[in-house]
């Protein structure tokens, strides 16, 4: 049965459930209490913040251990920019960060007034370093960056970024969530945070590490556990599985890296080879060994995440179907790439290499079906429509065709494009009339696709008018 | 290995570990997705509320679950504090609260600038309805109470004081951390937080119910899981080890609770007549079934922790000297009885009687072999010195001691004061010079169980001097 979505959360290794058993008998009483049953859980607490820190890359005192790695994302920004704010209430962020992140600088933002500066990617989804050092203000208090996407794998450039804040004076924050299994952030950060069953260790357990010299005010209620920085009673006998599975992963981190990354070689190299009109996205190079991403032209993600799921493969999308608010993951958007049909493919490790093959074999059919149950053009060009359900435009001094695709949802609208643009001649425009957010981020990259030209949106009495012009 | 303090935190229950093993295998997946891991630990998420909130006395869809009580309790407090902002920001607490509570209310006084109600506690512990009931203010938007008390074992009047806020509109939320275990808290409380770790489940579950029609509104950033209400990756194999836990000590609650009650009582009625100069503090009928407080006059808290560890029980304690800030346990000083010398035994489910009557056998012996080392006065009146360390008040108008215990800690200022009082004549008085914060809740205790008057206190040009007289 291959899971195929170790980003999301990976299943319990080994190590980790056999720490969890065995510190199930020590690891409940208080860590504060003198007594022995407290000592014990306090010694296992010690030895657990120990490995976890060397695995990091900090001292023991600087690492505290939350709930999660949304606790820890939640109260290193929130600790920073209270730490910093007499410096202002800046916050600046990459444009791909998680949700965790950038929720946590919208709450900022909203309760504080603080600004929240956006820093943009290219579209392989890194930001560059220079962009990023202009998106730092007098009034920053706080810079973050993930160590690598969640979304599309891409790597960003810490080191540097780090480089930069250091010498403006600013904190950076790494969320290293995606990559701390596969080794330590480099470079001179000060705060980072990561989650336990991201990398194999069990749920209940994230990292917040807080360099000395970094200024730190914890928000909330006082609480005198984990240094003031993580309330509530900690969960010890998680505790402990989540740093013994670290240093487990990390043992074999190597080896596995350079295993998977040639399987996910071979999905970026044959997926397109396999399937027609696939964009594969994120950097080709600068990357996470195990995961990759792709989409599909005219194809529903949640139809396909379903097939997929029927054909026992277990994967995610960030297709605007597959999201409770119905807009296409912010990653592919700020990436500018297509979003319909989107596969995210991240191998847990020791992923064999034959359930990857399956996939492969099994994925053509699986697109070819789901674009045949909703009349996506055929072929590889996709534009074999003869215009027919489309009307002239009444304004229209060129020749041009407009296409109501207002009330129906990705990939609905790139299909009726795709269905009338080959009865327009070279020089005509189609305007796609659609409400559809995902029109706004697939339109422009069917043009992309394409060959063609994405002349521009305008707003229309329903919708939004998506103008497109064909060139070739 | 007798360990007695199960109201820090209880040992694993069997079926907590069952439970927690066997969904290891299915519960680590995101249940937020779709595909079958994804089903599946959401079908073990929804059967674990369920489980959950029958034993709550609520709807699945008003539980949701925390990283840990305290979470619970600071996401309930702040939630339902917003929620009522438009009515007011005040928040009224009983002064015997958990720290959680009050911590959150502090933090709530200090960053809104509402203002905190502490309601009074009577010598047992418990706050009286009338009294709360006038504690409820034009402004109040919240009102605590815990369902029992976790340092003296007092039950409150939660049905009465949550009729009181139901009439006068007032949301109650209730700390059940204690209580859980034994039964569902009656009445009609609006919201409810509780802990596994105290009922024998795992660390890492926190438990806030929130009435429907609770005027409630998340606080920090957006996160879809838990209805908004707790962020972060759910832990579900603790969750569902926590569920099936609370069913499993449920059942075994009713028939537990009388063997522990005779326990509890045996202790209540020994320890008195075992040890000289004892209190046993709480409410003797209406109070827990498995915890039971008591104070030794002339001892050293922490000095009788360590001995009881010595001789292998686990115990805690409300005694200064016992806390990181080196005051007295908020509990006890709400009640205005003995700190010094406090043990607080609670007992986990299944504790053989044996284990209870060697306490009993090993106590008299600690606490005279601590009061030794200490220099205590002898024997049950504990009035057996000649005044000799004390000095003639300068001031004096009639027969006056003054013992000058400045830089002493817990117990020394009482032990000094004992020692000069057989030397003072009845009508005269001794002043206690001292800077234990400890003092003031010790010296009036002192006199009340020997019968003396308690003059009171004024500051002295060092600490604080505290007076009293001899009147038998």
């Amino acid at each position: 049965m291959p899971y195929f979505d170790a980003a999301s959360s990976a299943p319990l290794h080994p190590v980790a459930r056999q720490a969890l058993q065995a510190s199930l008998d020590e690891g409940w009483a208080d860590p504060a209490r003198l007594y022995r049953e407290g000592r014990r859980a306090g010694l296992l607490l010690d030895a657990a913040r120990e490995a976890a820190a060397e695995a990091v890359g900090c001292r023991p005192d600087e690492l505290v251990f939350t709930p999660s790695g949304t606790h820890a994302v939640h109260a290193g920004m929130s600790g920073a920019l209270a730490g910093r704010r007499r410096v202002g209430l800046g916050v600046t962020v990459s444009a791909v960060e998680h949700s965790s992140v950038l929720h946590a600088a919208s709450a900022h933002e909203a309760a504080t007034g603080g600004a929240l500066t956006e820093v943009p990617v290219d579209r392989y989804g890194a930001v560059a370093p220079e962009t990023y050092a202009g998106a730092l203000h007098e009034d920053t208090a706080l810079a973050c960056l993930q160590s690598a996407n969640h979304e599309v794998g891409t790597e960003q450039p810490v080191a540097e970024v780090a480089e930069v804040c250091r010498s403006r004076g600013v904190p950076l924050l790494v969320d290293a969530a995606q990559s701390l299994g596969w080794g330590p952030v480099e470079g001179a950060w000060s705060l980072l945070t990561a989650s336990a069953h991201k990398w194999g260790g069990p749920a209940g357990v994230g990292l917040l590490a807080v360099r000395k010299g970094v200024r730190f005010a914890p928000g909330g209620p006082a609480d005198e556990r984990e240094s003031g920085r993580a309330p509530g009673f900690q969960n010890i006998p998680a505790i402990v599985a989540a740093a013994a599975s670290l240093r487990a992963v990390r043992a074999e981190a190597a080896a596995e890296a350079v295993r998977l990354r040639a399987l996910v070689e071979r999905i970026r190299a044959r997926v397109p080879e396999l399937v027609s009109d696939v964009e594969v996205v994120g950097h080709p190079e600068r990357r996470l060994p195990h995961l990759v991403t792709f989409s599909c032209l005219y194809v529903d993600g949640e139809a396909l995440l379903h097939e997929l799921d029927r054909a026992d493969f277990s994967v995610s999308s960030g297709s605007s179907c597959t999201s409770s608010t119905l807009t296409p993951s912010h990653v592919l958007r700020a990436m500018g790439v297509l979003s319909e049909g989107n596969v995210r493919v991240s191998l847990p490790a020791g992923t064999p290499e034959a359930e990857v093959d399956r996939f492969l074999e099994v994925l053509p059919g699986v697109v070819s079906g789901v674009r045949e149950r909703l009349g996506a053009p055929a072929g590889a060009d996709g534009a074999g429509g003869t215009g027919g359900s489309g009307v002239l435009d009444a304004a229209g001094t060129e020749p041009s065709l407009v296409v109501d695709a207002l009330g129906r949802r990705c990939p609905v609208p790139v299909i009726e494009l795709a269905k009338v643009f080959g009865g327009v001649p070279v020089g005509g425009t189609v305007t796609v009339l659609s409400d559809d957010e995902a029109a706004r981020l697939d339109i422009p990259a069917w043009c992309e696709m394409r060959g063609q030209e994405y002349v521009g949106e305008r707003p229309a009495d329903h919708g939004v008018a998506y103008v497109v012009r064909r060139v070739s």
